[in-house]
């Protein structure tokens, strides 16, 4: 079933529920779906309304501009999304391969991750196999030392030329410079290997066995420059015990980390979050 | 807050929401929480509304009666609620402590179940002690064998005269009549030790052992006529190893049990329910 | 670091921890864990000793001899296992790729599922093009109605053939026969889509939907010949909600199929299951 | 069943486990539970041995001196406790009560805590009603800014004068300082209402809220001087949706508490915890 998506965002008042959702009976449109948020803290009002399209009583540019129109007299923030133009995602990873898999195999065998994949980049051509495997094009962009910019840039430019919709750090071990993540805002996720804010920065796992944690997760976030503060979309944990060494801890991890990066991407895909501040709002459908 | 709750079911058809959410806003009404949900395979319509009644525009009469009247022209189903007249819950036990408890403790000291409990039943003088600690009248009704029926009776008319809204079976271990449970139709909660439908009937946590499982659950259900059957409300679960015996799996389940039927009774108290069939609808708020 | 695994179970009596850790010690063996068990309802005592065996004191043929000859005085069961000695594995699968990816990526790209992989069999041709992307073997044998009992012979000569020590059951949806399943005692894991005992049979996620329930689960056990009657091995749930159609369920059940058959593959592997009756006793190291 | 428990602790070496079941064997004991840990990382041995002594072939005295004896030739650091011999437990609270009732009703109701409780204290006389139920002997100890010191002077002989074995802050909002703590070492166990280490010192649930996590957790741990940095003994999480505004947050947050809590003072209580650093073996019986 074809469907459009409107998230939107407002200032809470009375009102809005019956104005958006008359708006959208009055074009003809069948809701398939609608859930609001409201943050009683920062008095925003949060919406997802998912229309039936197969049969659409006005065309895509009719519902845009009308839609616009009435936008505006609410003062209304909002975007729009149609289910049948599929997202084009971008895979950045340097060598461990489980989220790699995890994403491609949910986009092209499972057909339950609904987006294009161009292209796979790495700073490392350990994983250029999985990617012949799956028959997408892989770029290897080997980082050095004095030139870490330039590639930056030979890296955008491809994103760009590829007309990327979101980029997705599936264990990229580079932290990427605000330039690069200020190209993309709210349009890259990445996978820390902690329960932040627990264990920011760099080896959570052998920080984590020192801490004696009894549980260790993972989480997926939007990139921001602040390197792990970013809007969390998804966690998840798993339970050990003192017997898990460090190694035990990277491999239960794994597991951990490519479901909840997995999950978040198809959240991301399906137009279910809208971010506001440090947090996001994730409806369910 | 004071809150008024409105819980209604109907046909799933177009323009249920913008009339609905219309309604309430032209009466001058703020909605706190409004969700909506779909059964596509039964084509039904479900949702909650929520209203901020500190400031009624009109009165709860005039509210009930244009409600009433707005809901006939649309067939729907619905009741209503008030978040200022705390209901009035029968707590029925044997001989384990852990859930009376708990229900004793969020009601009383943590003020976090919003209702009142003016009566604590029983077929065992057990638990008398718990129910004086928290000054709650207990009612003891020994099973005896041939007058089963006389008993039931005698309880069926003390929950009458203390306008009971709802009974909650905290571990009572003894089987309801038929006429006892359609007595009180949607109203009465029961914890099954063990995660249904796996291990109905008596002593799960013995077959759940035999059977060597690696997790143990409990759920909470509305009871209705047919055992351990009725529409599940809350359910979870714990990992347990082989080293755990029967024994531990009392012990761990009685932590399951309780939150289980706490946040079971929690979601009757605020109306966040509707059944339909064997099928909950557990509105999040 | 090689490793030699004595799995052993024997009437619990006094002297039995004493007695053969001491015999390993005398051997000049270094213990690197051992784990027991007591089994007080039955009076059963089981125990996993792994020994480091980088520097061996005596050959692997007088390990086994004077192990032997040592058991036999105390009447002790036992096998005996080397982690250099890897086990080589049939997957059987139908049309679902999930489960099959996530086998086949352990083995091969992250190196943490000690094992061979020498063939793929189906009764679909659907996952031909998995098979091929890790370049294994894939036989297809598809059911015909009359010729069941040939086809299964085929395969049971197939699997002989490759000297198979395990069957993996990846979501293969067909019963097997008695006479296929007694082949290979305790050497076939399933995979069954359900919180067993809850929803045995087909279909469980339908059936989860009809009845309600608030968390779907997945459980890997040993195929015996009464269908999804087996020891457990390991289980996993998620918690879910009304929204959840059965689609969804499918979806969310992927995840947890295939990480609880890939860890109860793991725990097979790695010598750390014992059987004993309907249950299993799955040490942790 | 009365048991004696050894904990003990020595560097890892050849011949242990075939020593310390040896000798326990030859005296005449029947070994109920024996788990071993070896930490790589250390190179430390850790083991907890569980005796039958309902015959006793010896008396407790010469059990005593023959290990004492057997352990200094083998240079082991052990501690010995006797089922029998229920430790005297303090429990420090502040004005919320979910805790409190959770390890009252355990330790009297359901008798699966092994202790005694001579004694309550708190900094406000929010919870006396809660010991009187009990019947538990209150302490209030108002904290006035000039004489903090001489109030915690004045707990400490308290707790020495009931000869106290363990101190559970159960939600004591008051930090201890380090004369306090260095009084009972690796005897006072803490709930902080986080998922550490993420969320250390004050206002956990509020910073979670505003950081937007998707879980939040709670952690029992022994104190130390350095605050929130002690030994973790039990973590847990539940999952939550933008939807959970902070007192929510609190709310579900108590239920994770008490039972982390709980289960972190049963541990303690059937010595099953080793401390090894920042880290705790934890025996899972």
């Amino acid at each position: 079933m074809k469907k459009a998506v409107f998230l939107i965002r407002s200032n809470d008042r009375k009102g809005l529920l019956s104005g958006i959702s008359t708006f959208f009976y009055q074009q003809g449109f069948n809701i398939l779906h609608c859930q609001q948020y409201t943050d009683n803290c920062e008095n925003l009002y949060f919406m997802r309304v998912c229309l039936d399209i197969t049969d659409m009583p006005v065309t895509r540019k009719q519902l845009a501009g009308s839609f616009e129109e009435y936008a505006k007299t609410l003062n209304l923030e909002y975007s729009l999304h149609y289910s049948d133009e599929p997202q084009r995602v971008a895979i950045m990873v340097s060598k461990t391969s489980h989220c790699l898999y995890d994403l491609l195999m949910h986009a092209q065998d499972e057909g339950d991750l609904a987006c294009e994949i161009p292209l796979i980049i790495s700073n490392h051509p350990d994983l250029e196999d999985v990617a012949d495997k799956f028959r997408v094009p892989f770029y290897c962009f080997p980082i050095k030392k004095d030139c870490k910019r330039e590639q930056e840039q030979q890296v955008i430019e491809l994103l760009h030329k590829h007309h990327i919709d979101l980029v997705v750090l599936a264990r990229y071990m580079q932290i990427l410079s605000d330039e690069f993540i200020n190209e993309f805002p709210g349009r890259i996720i990445n996978i820390h290997h902690a329960f932040l804010p627990a264990f920011q920065g760099g080896n959570p796992y052998q920080r984590a066995w020192e801490r004696g944690v009894k549980m260790i997760g993972a989480t997926a976030h939007y990139a921001t420059p602040a390197l792990d503060e970013g809007p969390i979309i998804e966690q998840d944990v798993e339970r050990i015990t003192h017997e898990a060494e460090p190694d035990d801890l990277k491999r239960i991890g794994k597991d951990i980390e490519r479901r909840v990066l997995t999950r978040a991407v198809r959240a991301h895909l399906e137009h279910r979050i809208i971010t506001s501040g440090r947090r996001t709002i994730v409806f369910s459908r």
